[in-house]
């Protein structure tokens, strides 16, 4: 209601206009002109009475009816009282333009929270945005210098920016590339409306097919979630890019939105999870949603390329190749057919790209290869490059084209080869998404690929169970006798053991157990114990008991303090060593499998699935992380290898997942580091284990 | 001389022009024309008389003087006729553009060699090439659909390129960013003139200062090296795009000029030991040579981003981040001169990007702030983001920073936020680098980071030993015995062995040698020998004569013939496995190092070098590959694990690569897996052995 109203709105004050268009505060007025708003503008200024020939009142007051949206131009402080007047004049939403907020340290925090407070029931856009821009219904309400060309393109695509800089970036340059949006929005600060509020919202409007997302930080990851998952199952699919990819630009993207950015790798298995595609490059953030908003289906890898220059067609293959889609020569029954709409001078046909070089560039020629080779059962989609030759005729080139287009539903692209900006712009907007980089090209695909129905089904195929928040614990932090006893009862096979004090308990315990044993240190604040001495696998030569004296002294000498409590533990042999852990960070609690031991260390072998709160991971998601393993056929008997007990670890992956999940909010770390994966049928096994809880106060 | 006359003609004659101009063979005489090529025009066409107002020649024959440069324009056959005539003429050059030879198979393929036959001492360019265009003389010899734009700039980039299309897309793209270059050849199939001959002489040409190159495949290693290692020491670096990174591109690019496309991976490392700067992307190779030719210097990797648009500077500094390099903030001082040039609302200025959006875009800030940028010490590089509002008076903006450019060497780029191809085109017209994607900064820096002066003299500190040739061997293919006698001459150890028959001789042998042992089957043609039961470490409840009685029987039960030789051998424990290996493809023959064991050929940890020719590696490229190698600190004591020997682990390898460069054309391939390497001190061990050179005739 208030989202419709704040994107739709019927009426807009516009707060400390200007009359002068030229400057920041004179642009808003100037651009709802410009672009035909067709509602009602209420500039408010006390020192104007006239602005661009509308009628300007003093105050806000003054305004004759409670307009929908406002527009807010003025400083941090006096936004805040504008605010707040707004309000209670029963504005419905405000954009708030002003710098200064959050982004400018803790004064500037405490400032956005009276903003907050001020607005009451009404919403805020902002603060520090450039505001939105509905282009469908010509409804610019923005400062963006990018409003200042006449033309640009309405399409399908709506674009929601956490920085409004890239949002009049994404504006510029899809109206240069010819592709059309729907809406823009620069969320900026979000004190209170979100990238997830937009997405939510922007899935139920039947203007929008495919959602566009500058991130910069998630600040409601389950709220996220959920506006994901609904723009999913309502097949309008998400394209993100999202910075803090490196360190450095985590920092400035801090610096920018007073946001703290999470770990990049976490934010990719999120996005995977929930279907949004990540867009590499900020040039695919609007190619890869061109491709995606033309209701084609793409159901295999395999790419026919038609080309009338030999070059840029192998230079698009392979970049194809390079992300593993297939180029496949022309099955012969597609070949005869080719061959046959060809004069005198057929071109050897057997190949792909198909080189129609020698024919010159006959627009019926053209039309007729599209139609054959996206009939072809040898081809999902088709590439066309553009060469200089189809420059001297864009129209005839986009023309034939477009011609094909009905008669498929395979996904038709081109990529354009020379420097041929007014061609590119045809051909998009006669929507045939065309690109300038193979690169491109070969992301659209695999957006396509990724985003095909099948895909979809398996994505909102759910099925992880609710798991109930246990009762909170005495302590916070565990030992490990401790953290394999919970883990043991959560269903994770852990070692037989014994606590033991002194030399005598040990020996005694070692009669009870299966040798070998191992004799550890037990302290829940020594993390690296065996750096300390604190692990002994003692040999013949030594008893258990003078293990345990010389281990009491090593520990001794390092932490100034003897120790009095000793596991002694069946040791496991023959395991393939694993590491699964739970984390938390920003975007919630993610459970982490990884290939153990030191070189699997160093080749950061692992793979990350976000939990959903409350639920745990299915088995066919622990299946898909041990798949996900570059070590994988190590578990699955490589070169004859044993197979180990893969059946038993994804079942402890979701055991660990549930335990981790009835932690709720308890949790900060736990790992199971090494767990060893034994031969099939004999099970798996926690050696070591670590669990940390937010301490109680 | 004729490198010469073939790009600095003075004149040209056109055989097959066409008086129509719109043709493919009337457009050469139309754009030598068009162009303002200043020397002799000699159309050549018996049923032409004028040729756009030129004189036209019935034959070749009737050409009043010999031209340095023909342009043949006819089809394949007759254009071999016409070379034969324009050799006898005592034309010094040919340009011949028909296809229809190599890249068209066989037939194809004899054809090309009577083209060269008929060439006699002339040169030819070509078949199947667009021709070249030297733009800083204005001589276009080329059907280039790019030539039909007027204003193309001229500037010091050198491009050539294995394909004519890629070539007209490359002028016509660097046209279009206001990138001016200074010749480009189109050298397709390369009967004669290849890329090393144009490489060589562009290196010597005072109007080309980078030069950048489009590849399918190198036919003459020998020679590019030569003339890589030419550029390098004359301070022009080479930018390549390589296509055949993927197994279709290979394809696609082997049908294409009928050449063969080697592993990628291996172009990677020669590139890399020559000093060539590999693009990943096509954008690239044109991006970073525009960076690569201000004469700038960048001499550490921190980088000053200056902005008035927050969002796009943390685009960037993010990309910069991505490939490792440092965005401090600004020092003390810097940051406070940065202040003292604001007014009363200074920005903050304690981050990087620097963020000067509060102070507006006022040119004399803009020169200040960059000056001040320029003359920090925190900083070795500075890239200006261009936001919307630069864009309303783009000459300030290209004049304030050119105005800083005489300062500093420092390298100085933009990247331009919004789609503003004009803008683009005047700052790098200025000289000003400029880039539309946050990628081609980061390219572009690296590429200015490689080849500061320092990187350039360690590129040219050449010094691998000479290796003689060794007479060739009676036999072909190796037994291991045979293969680890060889390699230990060479001085590589091996571990004590014994050759023993039967089942006595095994019992002496292991009383003469040191236990543990392991027995092997002998037999060069058994290439996986441990699959077959070949390989035994029999254990306590075996005699080692029971053992080859059991081996015996399991090899015969494969390969149905009784094996009579058998290896006993001392066992190695303890090592590190690393791998060894040498090979031979398209650019030589290759070296690669790669750290051992199943687990690390799933994650291809692997290094190559290239041998140069009769030389072997020197101790210096020996201790990069094992740190090139993710595995490396498991070697240098990794978490307090025993160091290895890797000093031997060095030397071994300089031993090996001369033993391979010593065998010349005569390897087909080598290999020592595993190699262990042992503790600090103790050396390394060749447990098994692989040498297979070329059959004997």
């Amino acid at each position: 209601m208030h989202m419709d109203a704040l994107l739709n709105p019927k009426s807009v004050a516009v707060i400390g206009a200007s009359a002068d268009p030229s400057k920041t505060s004179g642009r808003p007025v100037s651009y709802l002109l410009k672009h035909g708003f067709a509602g009602d503008i209420y500039p408010v200024n006390p020192k104007a009475t006239e602005i661009q020939g509308l009628k300007c009142y003093q105050s806000i007051n003054d305004i004759p009816a409670a307009p929908d949206v406002a527009l807010v131009l003025l400083g941090a402080k006096r936004s805040i009282d504008a605010v707040r007047e707004l309000s209670q004049l029963g504005c419905k939403a405000a954009i708030v333009l002003a710098s200064g907020f959050a982004e400018a340290g803790q004064d500037g925090l405490d400032m956005q929270q009276q903003l907050l407070d001020a607005a009451g029931g009404m919403r805020i856009l902002g603060p520090n945005t450039i505001g939105l821009i509905n282009l469908t219904n010509k409804i610019p309400l923005s400062a963006s210098g990018a409003l200042e060309v006449s033309d640009l393109p309405v399409g399908n695509i709506a674009v929601v920016s956490q920085s409004g800089g890239v949002l009049g970036a994404l504006l510029s340059r899809a109206a240069g590339k010819g592709i059309g949006l729907s809406s823009l929005v620069s969320t900026s600060n979000e004190v209170d409306l979100e990238v997830a509020d937009f997405v939510e919202h922007l899935v139920d409007d039947k203007d929008t097919k495919v959602i566009a997302l500058y991130l910069e930080s998630i600040r409601n990851p389950e709220r996220f979630r959920e506006a994901a998952l609904k723009a999913s199952r309502a097949g309008k699919p998400i394209v993100a890019f999202k910075i803090g990819r490196s360190e450095a630009g985590a920092r400035a993207a801090s610096s920018h939105t007073g946001a703290l950015a999470g770990e990049d790798r976490v934010y990719d298995a999120f996005f995977k999870q929930l279907g949004v595609i990540r867009a590499n490059t900020f040039d695919e953030l609007i190619d890869i949603p061109a491709a995606l908003c033309n209701d084609r289906k793409m159901l295999g890898r395999r790419v026919a390329i038609l080309t009338s220059t030999g070059g840029a067609g192998t230079l698009v293959s392979d970049a194809l190749g390079m992300v593993d889609f297939e180029t496949p020569v022309p099955d012969e029954e597609t070949a005869m057919l080719l061959r046959d709409i060809q004069g005198d001078t057929p071109t050897v046909l057997d190949r792909n790209p198909i080189d129609v070089t020698l024919a010159g560039l006959q627009p019926d020629l053209l039309r007729k290869a599209i139609t054959i080779l996206l009939d072809s059962k040898s081809y999902d989609a088709l590439v066309v490059i553009i060469g200089s030759s189809g420059l001297a005729m864009p129209d005839l080139v986009v023309g034939a084209i477009q011609d094909c287009l009905p008669k498929s539903n395979k996904p038709v692209m081109t990529y354009v080869s020379p420097n041929a900006p007014d061609t590119l712009k045809r051909l998009n907007s006669a929507h045939i998404p065309s690109f300038t980089s193979p690169e491109s090209c070969s992301a659209a695909l695999e957006a396509l690929y990724r985003t095909r129905p099948e895909a979809l089904e398996l994505l909102s195929a759910q099925g992880s169970k609710e798991v109930a928040l246990r009762a909170p614990f005495e302590t916070s932090v565990f030992d490990e006798s401790q953290a394999k006893s919970l883990f043991a009862a959560a269903g994770i096979p852990v070692p037989a053991h014994k606590i033991v004090h002194n030399e005598a308990e040990a020996e005694a315990a070692l009669n009870e157990l299966n040798a070998p044993v191992v004799l550890k240190v037990l302290d829940s604040k020594l993390m690296h114990k065996s750096d300390i001495g604190g692990v002994s696998l003692f040999n013949d030569r030594q008893s258990i008991g003078q293990a345990l004296t010389a281990m009491r002294g090593s520990v001794a000498k390092h932490t100034k303090t003897e120790p009095s409590v000793f596991l002694v533990e069946e040791m496991v042999a023959g395991g393939y060593e694993i590491i699964l852990g739970a984390n938390r960070d920003e975007l919630g609690v993610s459970i982490l499998l990884g290939a153990g031991g030191v070189a699997a260390e160093l080749y950061k072998d692992t793979t990350i699935r976000l939990l959903e709160k409350g639920k745990g991971l299915t088995l066919k998601q622990a299946e898909e992380m041990m798949r996900d393993l570059v070590a994988w056929p190590l578990l699955d008997g490589y070169r004859g290898a044993d197979l180990r007990d893969t059946k038993a670890l994804a079942e402890v992956i979701v055991n660990f997942s549930e335990f981790i999940a009835s932690l709720g909010d308890e949790l900060v770390t736990a790992e199971i580091n090494p767990l060893f994966v034994l031969k099939a049928g004999a099970g798996v096994v926690a050696a070591d284990a670590v669990l940390v809880l937010n301490e109680r106060s």
